[in-house]
Order: structure tokens, then C-alpha cells, then sequence
């Protein structure tokens, strides 16, 4: 250790002791007074040292050494939080001159040299750079890895890069962490997803210390278990919504088919017979028939693949046996299915109330009264049509709450605070309830209408009656399924009940269903 | 340990590394894909042999061996499900030959073989059943016992059943854990409310390895404490949504004594005076006097408990009696009543937004304007109407939405981040302020006519002067409660003072009063 | 240890295990049923003694004895609390005999006596009178002490309680815990806020066993690392929402502003040149001309920070360096501006919808209709205006979907669960979708209006005119920002590039950028 080193770190000391008095923002330690300017952090620490106290010093001195394996973005970044929250940081390089650009009040040397001065060492160079680890396998044996690495793209690697730096530098204790965090967040300390810090190892104490670090730096340790999920690790922060595709391209294509329908129907039909331009329909009318009929559909499809899996399971006559690959993908997704048909719920919900604002309606409903008016036509009031149109309306309005009331219990801290049976009585029975209303709401709007062949266009018929096939398949089937007689088998089937198996116990008696 | 189970147990071994490498969905170990089957998952083995690492071996070695006690459908979940994850698993069963349902890979042996096999059993029998354990003392002796059980009813035996497990045998470790993961969650692994396992047991080295097991399975572990806490987790999951029985059934009176209030006046009333036929108003008019007087008049039932704890801390002059039962009840379903308001609150939006859509008033609009058009009545623009019209829409607008603030800090994940004193100043004082802007709305609609006896119809006044009774009362007492005198003497005793201790000291001075 | 305590004490155990058979409430032991009164506490015990078990009384045994110093509010509370959670308390005292306020079954020594009784001491005595403290050094050391304390304002001393504590008594153990816990809330049990208790301290042993203790009482220790974080943690409870105020106050401001604006266009000058009486327009019309002009430039004031970042970045050439505080503050408090945004837009939406219910409007239309109708004048339909004015009502509903999208991903527990990745492109990518089509909402809206200079009065435009600044400098510095020749260089400046460092690797090759 250079005499330089022993001043810069004593400085460094006394200014985490400042830091720790004057914290500002949320965090542990405030990064973001004293950006790497060592002159500043002097001037601060001399203005404050009058109310220094003999135990600050002492509560510094318990930070240890850690060791930063690079001096590329991710390790100066962390280098200097580091420093920040009254940690000795010592570099490793392949170049230990080239300082320049590092947090003043580190030390750098070369890899073999930094890393003993500490028990941990955090490697923040690329997975395809670990090689030169080798050579070091002595001076490591024993030491904590933390592997911070990220790859390119999801599984580019046979093994996860934590478990490969293990098999490199057998004698180490890796830890993964930190890799879910950018450099950048721990500059700027600002946004929110940045906090969580998975940490997975198999060395529970090395763990732990890690997880203290983690902690010190403001941010919030999730154990992972063992180092077997670092691949799992590794590979979240590649993701991007990876269980939203399959929902989003199949609202897309769903939206885009009826936009067509509605638009061949309502725009290009009147034009070809009557030569109406009603091309400014495309901004709201059709919207508002292309939303809710996908906002149905695809709360169709989120209760049909359970209802599928129902009669597979009584046709199997066993519940041990695994849904076929789609059906297990489809009933993964059936949360974000779920979610987007609420979204265009929602969207519905807008068009619709406000329709009485739009010029064509203003106008029209002007026109109409004024033709009235002139032609002294009468126009009794029909109790029915009232009834027809006020019940879709309130089958509607409640169907959109329950659908709300769904979306809510899907949020996380909401799930997280109900029991498995709380939640299937809301996802499941208020979610058919929804499904029911919903449906109704539909079939009330078409009225009579559906009768009458007038509707057909070109032998198309008006949209919503395609809205209505799946809604009503899934609703007769699960009425099916729910008969006294067949929900009986399929109770004890799920209660592990096979009806193959000769040795299966009646085992219906007494048993909590959860 | 026998040569067939030795063979059984490698090819576990190897396909858990594979399971290791290939994991899709957000879980540790990927439970979907090697359901069962002994000869899919040697197939899938020797496909991804070729790039097969000597350090894999080496991390699923580490996996210890889990006995399970029970063959039953939580058992052979949860093997299987472990078995995936890398575990080997030994099942002790009544009747070891049997083993045609069980998950290939594991060894069924006696319980008493099976126990000695294992540090960690999981006893998954229900509680009926435990008393053979008492045969198997010496051999659990030291052992961690899980007990995952879960009984029919809340509090169905004086004792809980991992209390009673731990005292049949006495020198084990018991862990409560697992009873909130269905057997269909284990096997699906899909739906939301499943992740969170609560553990709780006297020995934390065992509570720590059971924690590890839970992890090492994909979920969540929460350590709730020692033994005494098994109780409440059994009976977790065998709550339906206790806290919102009784504003449920609140509501659900007061709405359906509201309706038939509101049809008397509004259908019947017509009906017979006048020979109308008022039906159609049922669907949505009547809803919509419904829903905003039961939001207004819950609403006031959520503060009118605050007030009355308070004169009745005032009256006794301490605060640390116990309130009456009712009213301690009262004050811990206070957010549930508030949520149900907001509900109301909300549709009575949807409904008044729906107005002007509905059939009903667009024929009444068109009419009145033929009317007029026809009779060339002037109809002048009343300004005072103008106000007083924006005025009530306006502070409704402003209610519902400090209603709906009320209600996402109410969110579990949103509470959590703001402190005691933000959540106060939100609960409390924006709260009163949205029953002040509520009430005040209510008032203003009703205008003049309250002061018209026209408004009486069998001597029934109109429902909405009904909702003001509470809210009122509410508000005059809380204005009296905060007048400086009566606020001096509150702030006292909410600080720990009491009338009538001669020893109270005035302990007003600089206090935080959080 | 007294005989009469003895008694007490065994008491209390009895009783401990009825209150661990009878939860009722969601927490481990039921605080709600056996407040302070001795006697009631015999007969419950009693009552359901005839199914004690001999297991109950060991299961008890086990809870250790906590010393309390002070008797004051929260001790008094505290001890309650635990004496019903199976704890025996001793409380320590300046005047052991005052002990008539007490919870029964506690016993009342003086401060050293007391604390030879246990290891654990909470001190709920204020920092002012920790003096006392070092008279007993000796019998405190190595104790676990625990500092509950608060103070009155925000960094009032130097060195935080905790730290002051461990310094004042050196050999003991320091843990900071249950500060952010009121008396009251430990009394009612009953509010949300209240759960969480930050522990801290650099004994991970005596860290353990508190988090233990507020475990059992059924509170969530979180733990927060080193003593260093117990000046934030006894600063947390007594912020307001700080980083809300810069935007609550700019919003203010910016409401009072434009509402004065709009009056004086839309009352004072139609009254100064016309007499009309318009103070009505006050209620809704100028509110719902402001909320949208709010929402729409805090929204831009959400992304101009980052604009200007970036361009602070590409002059100088490097991240490595601090932003100007004020850029700084403001970046940090982007989420409550946007949220506040979001709050605008919301109370827009709505102001939106109930036009067609208002007095004013139905007046107006009504009059146009008879008007129209009687002096007989055309009103042919114009498509151009259909098109303008359905255009810009759906770029508006679209764009709020976004926004509230944008506030839907920003609740805690959701945005916890989407990696960086993904808040990114939410945050930032939809966000900026979400001012794309906001902006576009407002020039569609003005439409040709923007030309036609009658829309000045009293040279001053229409207050949307004024809205349209912000937004559309952020876009077109955006956009200049994201031109490929830029944005390269401020990508590689974003992964560690600096222009004036020679030897800046071209560091761009094969990286993760999250
Ligand atoms: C707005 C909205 C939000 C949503 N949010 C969520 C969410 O957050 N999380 C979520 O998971 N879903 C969510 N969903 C989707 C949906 O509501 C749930 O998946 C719902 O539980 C499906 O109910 P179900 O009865 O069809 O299916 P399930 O209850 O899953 O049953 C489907 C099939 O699985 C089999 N099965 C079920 N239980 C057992 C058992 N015990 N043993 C053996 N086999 C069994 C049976 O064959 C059954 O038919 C949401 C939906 C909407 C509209
Ligand atoms: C939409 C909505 C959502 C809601 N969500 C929630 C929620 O999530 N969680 C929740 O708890 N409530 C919730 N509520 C209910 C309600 O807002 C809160 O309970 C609110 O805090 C009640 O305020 P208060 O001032 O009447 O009662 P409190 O502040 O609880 O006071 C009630 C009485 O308790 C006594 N008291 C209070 N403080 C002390 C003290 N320090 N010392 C001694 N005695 C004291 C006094 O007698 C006081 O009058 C919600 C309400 C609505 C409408
Ligand atoms: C309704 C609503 C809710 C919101 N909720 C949240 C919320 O919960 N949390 C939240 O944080 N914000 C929230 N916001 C604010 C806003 O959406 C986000 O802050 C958003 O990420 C800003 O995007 P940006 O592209 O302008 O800024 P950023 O992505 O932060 O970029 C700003 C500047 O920082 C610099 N920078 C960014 N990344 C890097 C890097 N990797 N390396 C170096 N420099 C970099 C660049 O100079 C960049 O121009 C919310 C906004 C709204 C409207
Ligand atoms: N940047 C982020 O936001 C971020 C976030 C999370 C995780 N990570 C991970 O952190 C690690 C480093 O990322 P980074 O962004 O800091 O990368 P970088 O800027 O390219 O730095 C890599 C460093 O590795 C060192 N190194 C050692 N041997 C090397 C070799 N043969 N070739 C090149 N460099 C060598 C170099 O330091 P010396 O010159 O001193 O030897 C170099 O500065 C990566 O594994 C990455 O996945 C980064
Ligand atoms: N099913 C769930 O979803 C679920 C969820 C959480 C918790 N649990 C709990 O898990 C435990 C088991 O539930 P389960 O659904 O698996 O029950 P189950 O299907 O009825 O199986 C019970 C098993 O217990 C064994 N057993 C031992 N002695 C017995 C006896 N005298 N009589 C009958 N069986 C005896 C049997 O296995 P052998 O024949 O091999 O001896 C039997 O298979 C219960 O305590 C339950 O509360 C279940
Ligand atoms: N009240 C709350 O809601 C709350 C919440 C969180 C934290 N706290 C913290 O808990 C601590 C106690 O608060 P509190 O509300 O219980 O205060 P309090 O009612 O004023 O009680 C303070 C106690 O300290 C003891 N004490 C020892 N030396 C003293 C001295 N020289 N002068 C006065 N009292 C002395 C007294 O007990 P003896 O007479 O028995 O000696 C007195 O009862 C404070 O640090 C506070 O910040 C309170």
C-alpha cells in the first residue's frame, strides 16, 4: 500500500462519516453530492469537521476493502458508489496507470496485486474476458467472485457466466449481483426499477456479505437461492415482456381483421351503393366497434383454454399428465390477455360516453329534431325500446366494473395480500360473472336486430355477432362442465383422483380444496 | 440404499442440470416441461448431453435428499416438483409398493426406512392421520418435520397442527410451511396468488433450510416467526375475505332498502297516480339515486367511528380503555367501507356520464325542444341556474377524484411507501375534505328543492335528503371535535395523559405526535 | 425477582397461550381482545383452560424477558403489546412505585435493576435524557440496546440517535427499530401504514433477535444495514411528501396563472365589451380549459430534463459529470410531475364528459335547434369538420389510455416487477408516445383557429396557444436529439466514452446497454 493510497483513503474515511450525516435523498448513502471531484469533497469535509465525533471515525473504519475487478463503465460507476458509501476501493487493471478517469480516493493496480488486498472482489469485466481469472486461481482460492456480467442475448451461453467463473476459479465462492442494476442507475440514482438486486450463491455467508453491500448502496438484496439461478438471473434483464407478445400480436391481428370488416362495412359499402362519404367514421365510430368486440373476444379466450383443459383433463380421466405445449403457453398468458382486453374495455368505455360531444352526432340529433319539428311527425315514446336501451347500458356499466374490480386484484401488492381461494373466487367466479354480464350486454344491444337479414352487407353480417361466438361457446360449455354430474368426477380428478389407476382411493372425503 | 435407486437418482441427477440449463418461464427450476415421463426426460438428456459440463454434476450434487411422508396428491406434487428442481426425493408410504402414480426418479420405502433417509421430511398427511408418527420418535428424533397441513374450518382444533406435531414428537424440529401452495399450483405453476409461502418454527437453522427449499422452488418464502404463528397460517388460506363480510352485507341492505325506497317513489307513485308506466327507470334512473347515496352514506360511516372513539376518549378521559367491541370492529373495517364507496362512487360517475346517451332523454330533449319550437315559448338563459347547475357537477367531479386518490393509497404497495404522517394526512384530513366536497355536492343538487314540500310523495321526502342525514351529523361533530378547546384536551390524551391519574404529567412539551 | 412477579409472570404465560389459540385479527398475537385489564385477563384463562396442553406452557417458555426503560406513551404501549405477545417485560424507571398506568403483569424496577433482568432494553426515552444511560455503562455492556426514539425536526442533530446512543454506551449493541411505529397504531393495530419498522445496527446477531421481536408482534422488520442508516430511518417520519412539493407548488402556480388568464379572456372581457354576465364559465368551462393545459405542460416538464441532459452530455462530452442541482432536483421529481399530470388530465377527461349534461350546454343546443328550425336556414353536414373534430377527441382518449398506462406502471408493485429494460421502454418510450399524441390532441383541437387572428382579446391568444410552447420545443429537440449522427455519439458517451480522455476506448463493440 503507497503512502499516496493510505492519504487518499484516510480522506476518504472522514468524508463517509459527512456523507452519513447529511443524507438527502431516499437512499443510504447520498451519491449524489459529491461526484468524483476531490477537491469538493475536501472543502465539504473541512466545513463540517467542527461537529466531528471520535465514533464516526470508528463506524468507517468497520467498511472493509472490496476489490473491483475492471475500470470499464459498469466498474467505475460502481467504484465510486462505493467510495460514496464508505467502502476502500481498490482497482484491478491490465493497465493500473491509466487513472485518469477513475473516482479519486481509489487505489489501482494490477488484477493479481488488488486482489489481495480483499476478500471481495467484484468482476466487472465481460464473460468473454474472464479467461486471464486463471492465471489468479491462487491468490482467488477462497475469496467471494461477484459476477456482474450480462450477455447479448437470452441462454447465449450453455451455462450461466457465474456458474462458468465457479468453473473457472474453482477455489471461489461466487456470488451473482448487481447485474440487474446499469451503470447509469448508479450515477443517477433516480428511476425506480433499478432497486432490486437479485443475488444468487452457493455459499450462504459470501451471500450474505454481498447482500449487505447491496443494502449499504441503498438498493434492495432478493436471495435467489443457490447459484443455479444465476442463469435465470442473467437472463431477466434481457427481457422485454417476453409473456405480453403473444397477447399483443393477437389483439393486433384481431384489431387490424375487424378495422377491415368494419371499414369494408360502414365506409366502403355506403360509398359503393350511395356514394356517402363516411370515411371520417374511421376515427371513432368503427374504434368504438373494433374495441369492444376484441375487448370481448379476448376475455373469451382467457377462460376458454381452463374450460378446454377441463374436458382434457375428463377425457384423460387424470390430472397428472401434462396440457399439450399450446394449451400451457395459452393458460400462461391468459393474465395478459386479460389485461389488454380491459385495456380496450376501457377504451370502449371513453368512446362511447362521448359520443353526445361529437359534431356528427350534435348534428344529426339537430337535424332530426328539426325535421320533426317541420314535418309534425309524431314519435311516442316506446317503453320497451327505453327498457332495451337502459338495460344494455347498466349490463354494460356493471360488466365494465367487474371487469375493473379484476384488473385491480391483478396487481401485484393486491394478489400478493389474498389467499389462493380469495383469488380464484375473484379470477374466476367474478371473471365468469364478468364474462356473463358482458356477453349479455352484447346480445341486448343486437336486440331484434339479429332477426332481421337487413343487417347483412355484401352477406356480411354487422360485426358484434362475430363478438359473440366465443363468449357464447365458452358460456355453454362451462355451464356443461359445472352440471351436478360431471363436476363431480372432474372435483375428484383434481383431487388427485385417476381413474385409470386401480389402486385410487376414493379420497373425496374430508378434503380441503384449495 | 438400493443399486436400483442409485441408477434412478443419477439420471435425476443429470436432468436436473439440463432442467438448469433450459428454464423459460420465471421460475427457478422449469416445472412445465418434464412432466412425469421417465423416458422423455432421458430423451431430452442425451439431446443436450453433448455440451455437458464436469462442473454441473458438481451443483446438483450439493441438492440433498428430501423425504416426503405420503403418497397422496400434495405429496406426489410436491415430489415431483422437487425432482425437477434437483432434489432427490424418498417417499414413505403406508403401502411402498404402490409407487405406480409416483414420479419416476424417487424411491418409496416405509416411513421408517423412508425417515432415515433424510434430514428434512415432509409430512404430507393430514393431521387426522399423524398419530403413527409417535411409532417413528426415536428416528425423527433431531429431524426437521414440515408440517404442510390445513384443516376444514378457522380454528378447528384448540392447538394448531404444526404445534401438535411438534409436541407428538418432541425432539423434532418442526416447520410450518407450504399450506398456502395448492397441489394443482405446484403443477401448473401459473396463477398469481400461489408464489408466497409463510414459514414459521422455533429452530431457525431449520427454518433457514426449509426457506432454501421454498426458494430453491421458485417461491416466495416469508418468514412469519416462531410456532405460535402456525395457527393464523392455517388458517390463512381458509379465509374468504373476512374483513368485507360485514361492510358487504352493509351495503347490500342499504342498497336494496334504498331501491325499493326509490321504486316506491319513482314507479309506483306514477303508477298510481298518474297511471304511468315509470318501469324502465329501474335499469338505470333508480341505480343511479341508488349508488351515490349508499357512496355518500358509507362514506360518512367510514369517519362517523373516528368521531365517536374520540368523545369517547374524551368522556373517559384516558385513551388506553378499550373501546366497545362494535365500534373496535367498526374501526378495523373502515378501509373495506371506504373501498365499497368508492366502488359506488364510480359507477354513480359511469351512470350520470351515460345520461345523455340513453334513449329516454335524448326523446325527452327532442320533445321539449319541439314543444318550445312549436309554442314560440321563450325560454331565457338563467345564470343562477348556470351556477348552480356547474357548481354541483364541478364539486362531484372534485370529490370523486380526492375519492379515488383515497382509494390508490390504499393500494398495499403505495401505503407501504408513504410514513405514518403521509398516510394520516391523506386518510384523514384529504378524506374529510372529499366528505366535505361530497356533501357539499349532494346539497347543491338538491338546491332549493329541499325547502319545497312538493318534493314529498307520501309523505316520503326524496331519497338523496335521506343521504344527507349522516354525512351532516358526521361533519358538525368532527367541527366541534376540532375547535381549539376540545382539540387541546384530545391532543393530550392521544399523548399518553390521563384525567383522572394524579401522576399525569403534562407531557405536551415537545412531542412528536406521529 | 419479586414472588409477586413470579405470579404475575406465570399469569401471563397462561394467558399467552390462550391469545395464541384465539387469533381473530391478521396479526400473531391478537392485541385487541385483553387490553390492560388484569382481572378480565384471569377469567378468558379460565374459561378455555380446560383444553390447555402441556406443550402451550414450553411453546411460551421459550419468549424471553424484554426490559423497557421509560414508562412513558410508547413504552407503556410497547409493553402491552408484548406482554400479549408472550413476552415478560420488565420496565425500568426513574420512580419504580408509579406503576398504576402500567399493563398488568409487568413489573416496575428501577433502570439498573431493571436491566440486569434482560439482554434486550428498548429505551423509549427521549434522546434528551439518554444522560442517564452512562451511569450504567457497566451493566449495559454487551446488552442489546434498542433505540426507538424520534426527534422533532428533520436532521436535528449532527449524528443520529442510534449513534449518539452507541457512543454514549459503547460496549453495548445498538439496534435502531420500531421509530416509525406510532403508540397508537401499536394500540388499535389497526391502520395500514403502520406495519413496516425499519431495523438497523452493526450487531447482525442483535439485528436478528430485535427483527425477531417485531416479528412476533406482528409487524415487517425490513432490515436496513448498518447503524449509518438510522439518521435516514429517524428522519422518514417526519417528511410529508417531500419530493411532492417542488411539483405541487409549480402546479399551483401554474393553475392560478392560467385560471386568471382564461377570466380574464372568457368573463372580464366578454362583460367589459358585451355585458355578459359569463362568472358562470368559472364553475366547469375555465376549469376544463386549465386542467388540460396543466396536464400537458407538466407532462413536456417530464421530459425536458432529459432533453436538457442530453445536450448538458454532448457539450461536455462526458456522463462522469454532476448535472447543475437544479437539473438535478428536477430529474429526480419527474415521477410526481408526471403523476400530478396524470391527476390533470384525469379531472380533463371528466370536465370533458359531462358537457352534454350541463344547464348551459343543453340551453345553448336547444336554442341553435329552434333557431335553426325556425328561420329555416340549412345546416349542411361538413366531412372536413367530422373528420377535424373526431380526430382530435380520439388522439385525445388515445392519449390518455397512455397516461394512465404510464401511472398504472409507475405503482410500486408493478414497477417492481419489470426490469430496467422494460420501465425504460414504458417510461420512456410510451411516454414519449403519450406527449406525441397529447400535442397532437391540442393543435387538432385548434385546428384553423391558430391562423385567424380573432382569437386574440386584448392581444392575448387562446390559453391552448400557450400550452402548445413547452411540448413542442421538447419534441423538435427530441427529435433533433434522436437523429443518427447525435444520437451515436451520445450513445457512446452513455457507455463510458469521454471525448477529452485519450484513452477513451471506442468501447462500443458487443454491449449490453440496459
Ligand atoms: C382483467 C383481468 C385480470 C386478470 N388477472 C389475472 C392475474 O393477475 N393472474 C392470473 O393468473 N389470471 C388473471 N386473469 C385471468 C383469469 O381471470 C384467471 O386465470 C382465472 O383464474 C381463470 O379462471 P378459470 O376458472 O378459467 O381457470 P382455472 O381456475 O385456472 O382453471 C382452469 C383449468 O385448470 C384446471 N384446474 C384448475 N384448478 C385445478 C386443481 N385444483 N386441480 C387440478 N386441475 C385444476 C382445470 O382443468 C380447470 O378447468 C385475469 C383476467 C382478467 C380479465
Ligand atoms: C377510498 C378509501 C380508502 C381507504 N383506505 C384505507 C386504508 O387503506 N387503510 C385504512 O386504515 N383506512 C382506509 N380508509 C378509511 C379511512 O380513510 C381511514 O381509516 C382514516 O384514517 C380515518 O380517519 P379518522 O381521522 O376518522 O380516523 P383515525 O385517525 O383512525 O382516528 C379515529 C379515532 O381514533 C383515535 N385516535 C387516532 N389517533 C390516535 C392517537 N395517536 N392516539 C390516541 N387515539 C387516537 C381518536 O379517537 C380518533 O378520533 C379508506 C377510506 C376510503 C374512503
Ligand atoms: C404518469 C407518469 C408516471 C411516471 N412515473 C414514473 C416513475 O414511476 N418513475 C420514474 O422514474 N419516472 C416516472 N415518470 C417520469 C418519466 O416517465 C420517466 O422519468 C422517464 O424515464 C423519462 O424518460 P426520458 O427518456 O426523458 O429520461 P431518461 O431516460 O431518464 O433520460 C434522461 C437523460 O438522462 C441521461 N441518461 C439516461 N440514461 C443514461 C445512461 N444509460 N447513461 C448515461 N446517461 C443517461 C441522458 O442524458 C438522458 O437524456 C412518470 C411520468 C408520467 C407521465
Ligand atoms: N454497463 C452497465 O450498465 C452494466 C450493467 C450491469 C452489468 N454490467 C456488466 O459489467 C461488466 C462490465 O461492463 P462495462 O459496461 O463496464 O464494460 P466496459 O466498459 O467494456 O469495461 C470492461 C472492462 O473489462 C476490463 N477487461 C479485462 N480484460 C479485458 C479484455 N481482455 N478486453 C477488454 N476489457 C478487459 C477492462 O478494464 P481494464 O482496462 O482496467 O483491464 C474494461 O474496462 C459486463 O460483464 C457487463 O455485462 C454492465
Ligand atoms: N391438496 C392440496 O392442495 C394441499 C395443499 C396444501 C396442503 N395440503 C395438506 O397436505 C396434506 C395431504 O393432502 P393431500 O391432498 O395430499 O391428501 P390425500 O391425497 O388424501 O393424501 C394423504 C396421504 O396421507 C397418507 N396417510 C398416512 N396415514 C394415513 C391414514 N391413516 N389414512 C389415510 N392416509 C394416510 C397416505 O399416503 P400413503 O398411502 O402413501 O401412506 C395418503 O396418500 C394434508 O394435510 C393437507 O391439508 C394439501
Ligand atoms: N409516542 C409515540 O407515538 C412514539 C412513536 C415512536 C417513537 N417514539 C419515541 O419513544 C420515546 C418515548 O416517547 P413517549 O411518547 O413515550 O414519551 P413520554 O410519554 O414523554 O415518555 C418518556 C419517558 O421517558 C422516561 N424518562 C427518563 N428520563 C427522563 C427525564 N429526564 N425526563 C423525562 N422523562 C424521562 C420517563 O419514564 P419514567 O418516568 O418511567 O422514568 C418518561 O415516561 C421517544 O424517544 C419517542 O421519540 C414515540
Amino acid at each position: 500500500m503507497s503512502l499516496g493510497y493510505i492519504k487518499t483513503n484516510a480522506l476518504n474515511h472522514k468524508t463517509v462519516h459527512i456523507v452519513g450525516k447529511l443524507p438527502l435523498a431516499p437512499m443510504h448513502c447520498d451519491e449524489r453530492k459529491y461526484l468524483i471531484d476531490g477537491l469538493q469533497l475536501i472543502t465539504i469535509m473541512e466545513k463540517t469537521s467542527s461537529d466531528s465525533l471520535p465514533l464516526t471515525v470508528n463506524s468507517s473504519e468497520k467498511h472493509e476493502t472490496v476489490c473491483i475487478f475492471g475500470t470499464g463503465d459498469f466498474g467505475r460507476s460502481l467504484g465510486l458508489k462505493m467510495l460514496q458509501c464508505g467502502y476502500s476501493i481498490v482497482f484491478g487493471s491490465r493497465n493500473p496507470h491509466m487513472s485518469s478517469l477513475l473516482p479519486s480516493g481509489a487505489e489501482v493496480l494490477s488484477y493479481s496485486e488488488a486482489a489481495q488486498k480483499s476478500d471481495v472482489i467484484i468482476i466487472t469485466v465481460h464473460r468473454e474476458h474472464y479467461d486471464f481469472l486463471t492465471e489468479l486461481i491462487e491468490v482467488l482460492n477462497g475469496k467471494i467472485l461477484v459476477d456482474v456480467s450480462n450477455n447479448l442475448k437470452i441462454n447465449q451461453y450453455p451455462e450461466s457466466n457465474a456458474e462458468y467463473l465457479a468453473q473457472l476459479v474453482p477455489g471461489a465462492r461466487v456470488v451473482k449481483a448487481f447485474n440487474t442494476i446499469s451503470a447509469w442507475a448508479l450515477q443517477s440514482g433516480a428511476l425506480d426499477a433499478s432497486r432490486q438486486v437479485f443475488v444468487c450463491g452457493n455459499d450462504s455467508k459470501a451471500k450474505q456479505r454481498v447482500m449487505d453491500i447491496v443494502r449499504t448502496l441503498g438498493l434492495t438484496p432478493l436471495d435467489q437461492g443457490s447459484l443455479m439461478a444465476a442463469k435465470e438471473i442473467e437472463n431477466y434483464p434481457l427481457q422485454l415482456f417476453p409473456l405480453w407478445k403473444f397477447p399483443f400480436y393477437l389483439s393486433a391481428v384481431l384489431c387490424a381483421f375487424l378495422f377491415f370488416y368494419c371499414v369494408i362495412r360502414e365506409v366502403i359499402y355506403p360509398y359503393v351503393h350511395e356514394k356517402k362519404d363516411s370515411t371520417f367514421r374511421m376515427a371513432i365510430s368503427i374504434p368504438n366497434r373494433v374495441f369492444p368486440i376484441a375487448a370481448l373476444t379476448l376475455l373469451a379466450l382467457v377462460y376458454l383454454p381452463g374450460v378446454i383443459a377441463a374436458i382434457l383433463q375428463l377425457y384423460r380421466g387424470t390430472k397428472y399428465r401434462r396440457f399439450p405445449d399450446w394449451l400451457d403457453h395459452w393458460m400462461l398468458c391468459r393474465k395478459q390477455l386479460g389485461l389488454i382486453a380491459l385495456g380496450f374495455a376501457f377504451l370502449h368505455v371513453i368512446y362511447t360516453l362521448v359520443i353526445p360531444i361529437r359534431y356528427y352526432v350534435r348534428w344529426m340529433s339537430r337535424n332530426m329534431t328539426i325535421t320533426q319539428a317541420t314535418t309534425k311527425k309524431e314519435n311516442p315514446f316506446s317503453t320497451s325500446t327505453a327498457w332495451l336501451n337502459d338495460s344494455y347500458i347498466s349490463l354494460g356499466i356493471l360488466g365494465f366494473f367487474l371487469f375493473v374490480l379484476l384488473g385491480i386484484t391483478s396487481l401485484p401488492s393486491v394478489s400478493n395480500t389474498v389467499n389462493w381461494r380469495e383469488f380464484r373466487f375473484v379470477q374466476s367466479k367474478l371473471g365468469y360473472l364478468t364474462l356473463i354480464l358482458c356477453t349479455a350486454h352484447t346480445l341486448v344491444y343486437g336486440g331484434k336486430r339479429f332477426l332481421s337479414p337487413s343487417i347483412l352487407r355484401w352477406y356480411l353480417p354487422s360485426a358484434y355477432v362475430i363478438a359473440l361466438i366465443i363468449p357464447c361457446t365458452v358460456l355453454v360449455s362451462k355451464f356443461i362442465l359445472i352440471l351436478p354430474c360431471i363436476d363431480r368426477t372432474l372435483t375428484r380428478i383434481r383431487q388427485g383422483w385417476e381413474r385409470n389407476s386401480k389402486s385410487s382411493k376414493s379420497a373425496l372425503n374430508g378434503k380441503t380444496d384449495i
